[in-house]
C-alpha cells in the first residue's frame, strides 16, 4: 500500500476541515491509505511520517505566514532534514485564511521551501482557476485561483462547520486525490 | 512640489485603469503632482523618474509574475541601480490578474524586491482586508485582502472599461493617495 | 526623541549578535534611542512597541522560514493589527542562517509581509552588494548581497561570539543606522 | 526514451554554462535524452517541449527576478497553460546572479510558480548545503545552500568561461541528473 500522511495545524477548525478533505481525497485512490496527524500529536507519529510515501503539509495563514504551531513542527523536522531522510517523498500543501488573498501565497512558498529543504518532490494543484470570468461563481472548483496547492478562505465570523465554503472543500478533496496518485505512481516506479 | 511617477505596463487595459486611479489618488494630495509613464515610453522619461520623490510600479500578473514588458523596464533601471540613484525614494506597487489569487503575491514580491535593490522605501497598502466576513461583499475596499500594495482582479472575458470592479479601483485610488502623502512627508523632512 | 525598537528571537546567539549591532547603529543617530526586546520578554514591552517610531524585526531562518518563537510574537501582534495600531511606523528586518543562501529570502519576505499587514513603511538595506567580483572578499560590506534588509551567515559549528563574521555585523550596524535615520525623518515630518 | 528539455535564457554566458551542465547531467541517466533550448529559439521547439517528460527552466536573476527574455517565453507558454497541456510533466529550475544571494530566491519562486500554473511536478535540489561550517569551502557541492533548484553566483567582472566556479557547475550537473531520474521514474510508472 502507498501511504500518504497529512500533517497539519488548525487553530479554529477551518484548516482541520480542509485536512479531512485532503485525507478523504487521498484515500479514494486505489491502493492508497491516508492518515491525519495534527502537529500537536506529531511526537507519536514521526515513524508514520518516515514510512509515508507522501506528506501533505497544512497550516493556517496567520499574519501572512504559516502558524507558529506549524513552524514548531517544521523546526522539529530538522532531525530528518539532517540526514535527508525524507528525500524523494512526494509533498503537497494547503492553507486557509480569513481574507481572499491574505498573503496565502507566502505560506505556500514556506511549505514548498520546507519540502525542498527535505529534498522532496512537490505536487502542484493541477486545476485551472475558477471564478475568473463573468460566468464564474464562488461555487467553481479552485475559485481562489491557486496553483501551488489548495487554498481556502473562511469568513472570520464563521466556525469550521460553516467555513470554508463547499468549493474550497472540493478543491482540497481533488488535491488530496492528485497527490496520492502521484505518490502511488512514484512508489510503483521504485525511484 | 512633491512628484510621484507611476510607471506601469498594461496588456489589455485593466492595469492601465488601475494606474489612472493611483495617479488620481496621488494628485488629490495637496502639494503633489502625479505622472503616468507607460513602460513603452520610459526612454523619454528617465529624467522624470530620477526627479520623482516617489515611484509606483504597476504590472499585470502573467503566468504568476510581472509581465515581460515590465521586466524589460526593470532591467533597464539597472543603470540607476548601479549608482543607487533612486536610493531613499518612496516606492509602491500594484498588480492585476484574471484569477482572484492568481499568484499576485509573487508579482508584489518582485516589485518590493525591485524597490529594495534600488534602496527605496516601500509603502504598504495600509487598509484592513474587506470581504472577509459573512457581512462583507465584493464592494468592500480591499476586497481581495492584500497588504503589500493594491491588488485587483479582472474577469478574463471583460475589457478595461468593465474590469476590475469599482472596489478595486477605489482601493488603487486610496493607495495612490497614501503613497503620495508619505512621499510628501519624507520630502518635507529633507531626509 | 525618536525611538526604535528591535524585537528579535535568537536560538543560539547569532541573531542576538546581529540585533545588538542593529541597536547600536540606530543609537548612533542623533536624537534616536534604541531598545532590544527579545520575543520571550515581549509581554512586558507591548507599550514600548506601541510608542516606537520604528520597529525592526529579527529572526533566525530555520527550515527556510522565521523561527516558531518569532512567529509566536508575530501572531500575538495581531491585536495591534486589528486596529492598525502600528500603521505608518517605520519597519525593517534581518535574519541569519547556517547556509550562505539557506532560503533567507523567504524569511525576509515573511518580515516584509508582517510589516505590510501592520500598514508599516519598509526600509530596504540601501547598500550595493559586496563580494560579487574577482576583487571582492568576505570582508565586504553586504558580502551576501541582500537588498530587503540585513542578511548574515553563521557557520553551524561556531557560536554567537565567533559567527557571523565582522562584515555581516558591520552590515547590520549600517542598517540599524539607516532605519533610524528614516524613522527620525518621518517623525520630524509629523506624517 | 525519456526526454528532458532545458529551456533557458542567458545574457552573458553564465546561465548557458549552467544549462549545459544540467543537460549533461540529465543525459548521464540511462534511457534519458536531453535537449538545450535557448528561449530565443523556442518557436521552433514547442513540439519538443510538448513531448518532453521533464522541462527544466533556467534564467539569470536581473534586478531580483527572472530576465525579461525568460518571461517572454513564460508568457508565450500560456497557450499550453490554457489546456494544462504540460500537466504532470516533471519540472526543475536554476538561476545565476552576480551577488551571493542577489534575491535568487525570488527567481526560484517564479520558476516554481510557473511550473505550478502548468500543473507540473517540481523536483527540489536534493543536496545538503555546503560551505556552512568552519571546515567548508567554496569547492563544496551546493556551496550556496539552495534547496528549490540549482543556484550559481558569477563574479560580475568574469565571463561565462570563468564563472560560475566549478562547484556551482557540479551542482547543476547533479541536479540535471536528479531531475532526469525522477522524470524517468514517472514515465515508467505511466502516471
Amino acid at each position: 500500500m502507498t501511504h500518504v500522511a497529512i500533517v497539519y495545524h488548525s487553530g479554529y477548525g477551518h484548516t482541520k476541515a480542509l485536512a479531512e478533505q485532503v485525507a478523504n481525497g487521498a484515500a479514494e485512490v486505489s491502493g492508497v491509505t491516508s492518515q491525519l496527524i495534527p502537529v500537536a500529536d506529531v511526537d507519536s507519529h514521526w515513524d508514520d511520517l518516515d514510512k509515508a510515501d507522501g506528506i501533505i503539509f497544512g497550516a493556517p495563514t496567520y499574519m501572512g505566514a504559516a502558524s507558529a504551531a506549524f513552524r514548531t513542527f517544521a523546526e522539529a523536522s530538522s532531525k530528518r532534514w539532517f540526514t535527508l531522510a525524507w528525500k524523494n517523498k512526494v509533498a503537497g500543501g494547503f492553507t486557509n485564511s480569513g481574507s481572499q488573498n491574505g498573503d496565502k501565497g507566502n505560506t505556500m512558498m514556506e511549505l514548498v521551501t520546507l519540502a525542498a529543504q527535505h529534498g522532496m518532490i512537490w505536487v502542484s494543484l493541477g486545476l485551472p482557476p475558477g471564478n475568473n470570468s463573468s460566468k464564474g461563481s464562488l461555487a467553481d472548483l479552485n475559485r481562489l485561483g491557486g496553483s501551488l496547492g489548495a487554498l481556502a478562505q473562511s469568513n472570520v465570523d464563521q466556525g469550521g462547520e460553516d467555513a470554508p465554503i463547499a468549493s474550497d472543500r472540493a478543491t482540497a478533496l481533488a488535491y488530496g486525490r492528485r497527490v496520492a496518485e502521484i505518490a502511488d505512481a512514484l512508489k510503483r516506479a521504485q525511484l
